[in-house]
């Protein structure tokens, strides 16, 4: 317990804005403790879908300050008999429930400390606990500002673990899964920029099959790059490989969705 | 006026978060005060529905800290006689149009002072007046801050009341209205919690009338304690009876929305 | 650079709130400076449409503190050889890619000093460099918080402008244009107060030509002073003409969207 405090909370949920429950997270932090500043990732993760969640999270806990507070909240196993835990890391602390939502950005940053939440220590307000705002809100708040929370020590190899999934690659082609899409119809794959392979990087036509379609797209430094309407293969902001179309959304136009597989095949194609 | 300032402003409208409405209102309270703490509690108050706005921030109002300025803005009548109101309660200000919005929670939390602002008093800017941006904006950060905006006192009987309307119980049935339906298809009717009769906390299995439909649920602790896809009866975080699907919706399911009638009767029913 | 630094950021983009993309760049930005405060605009830009982006950014600078930087990201050239550029006006400073996107804002409040960052003085993340995150994030915060981001001084004549294009005027029409849809459905056009004709303000029945259909419209005070269901014209709170109907949606009713154009005729129509 010996990170500097940043006074900084991210806050990731499936809450989604138009719900109240938001606002009442961040009203029970403050009422904690005034200094905060919370900073969304974002609320629409699919509504409990914990490697979704856990993929955001992943993709974005490592822009922030050190000694962030991560809180994350997707969390269908409510009211059962899963833990909420604290995992301290190397930069970080990650607030949450125990279901593999913080496993691996946590994982990643390197977990140094692993703490169970003592619920019962946590006054739940109306009929049901709500975990977010009455629990995981309330700890993130008294970590962001140096308080401790009523939390016991736990082996970090208790923490449920959920893996991201990598992608195959081999020399003859990728097989990988779309984990995001965003706005703009891009896919982000879990292909990751340090396994994309040399053969892949050369700028080539390559064949890509999705859905029983066959469709020929090159890997681009940038969107840009590419034709007007052209679809195309990237390492977007995210680091990971992206699926495309420049000016459009691949997500439209290839019917691609959250668990879409994708085949790359190194095989040059005609244009 | 002797209230402790916190220097928190809760926000709650029906601007949406598409418009560059919030972001405004916002603009000016900083343009006032720069030390204000600003949380929204939402922007999807259905358009212009009044009661709507009111459950959610009854909802709400209650986890912020105690002399939280909450600012709420849906207003139909805005450009007519309707006047702009600030309302003293025990623990808090509330800021906004007087058209029964804020009255529920207002009077809930005890209402001990209520004045009328003086419109003539903000300038407005552009054609026509945005009274959120325009004045009710600039008297909460004023109030927050510690500054007495331009009102004068009124009696609080002349302020416009609106009651959430209570739902009928009786030893047979109870007769309940959704107040509000969540990003995850809960639907939260008007029974508080106080009010749930002893016969629906058995846990046994009851019969449920919805839109001409017959249905069966029980009352039970948590959404994770029935079965998947299981209809069931909860007192969700809200502290308001809940009508939910484990892991689904039961809007979608039931075809309920805001307004929606639901009566559930005391007679067990075969599994 | 001898502006006040008010420490405020303003936020706009094509984003979107569901991608983990706006919470990273505030995250860079509270990295690089904790004392900064950001106030989100909209992320709802149309993707791509810097037109779209430029007019809501002209309609919302004005209520910010002197000294906020405006931080703005519509950027569909991204990867190509567009600038990026920090203009300093006379109240406050703007950053973002040179595509017109800052031009009607900046040019209003006037030009003062413009500047092109540095970008290889910026280090991206991943693949591909994010330049919401990982360029004019850090560099609206720099300037926020009074430190000085690389970038060198240029001719402002060599900016790229855009036009919000005016509405055409004359003795008997307005020829004027969609440029933002409001989830009221008002519909807010490219003519601004100071130049509506006197002929318009006179609250007589007009004809109103739009997509092959004859419609009567009133020029009124506020929404509420037409009776509900009737078609008006309003100057609303963003200073230009808007199309409405009270406690109605006009885009619906009337199917119009960003880039819908409108006649409205000096013929005094029977009621």
């Amino acid at each position: 317990m010996t990170k500097t405090f940043s006074g900084v909370v991210s806050f990731l949920t499936d809450y989604g804005l138009d719900d109240p429950y938001v606002g009442e997270v961040k009203a029970k932090m403050l009422s904690v403790c005034r200094e905060i500043r919370v900073v969304d990732i974002t609320h629409s993760v699919e509504p409990q879908n914990v490697l979704h969640g856990a993929f955001l999270l992943y993709l974005s806990y490592r822009f922030f300050p050190e000694g962030t507070v991560h809180l994350a909240v997707v969390d269908p196993g409510v009211g059962t008999e899963r833990r909420g835990v604290v995992i301290a890391t190397r930069r970080y602390w990650f607030v949450g429930p125990d279901n593999g939502l913080l496993y691996p950005a946590a994982n990643e940053d390197g977990i140094v400390g692993c703490y169970e939440i003592e619920l019962e220590g946590y006054r739940r307000y109306g009929g049901e606990t709500f975990h977010g705002r009455d629990v995981f809100g309330p700890v993130a708040a008294e970590l962001a500002c140096g308080m401790r929370p009523r939390m016991r020590e736990v082996d970090p190899e208790t923490l449920v673990k959920l893996e991201l999934g990598k992608a195959e690659v081999t020399e003859s082609r990728v097989k990988t899964k779309v984990l995001h899409v965003d706005r703009f119809g891009n896919c982000i794959t879990n292909l990751g920029s340090e396994d994309v392979p040399p053969w892949l990087r050369t700028g080539r036509q390559f064949r890509v099959r999705v859905g029983g379609r066959e469709l020929r797209a090159r890997f681009l430094r940038a969107y840009a790059e590419a034709e007007p309407g052209e679809l195309l293969l990237t390492l977007g902001g995210t680091g990971f490989l992206e699926v495309s179309v420049n000016r459009g959304s691949a997500a439209r136009e290839l019917s691609l969705r959250i668990g879409s597989e994708l085949m790359i095949e190194n095989v040059e194609q005609e244009r």
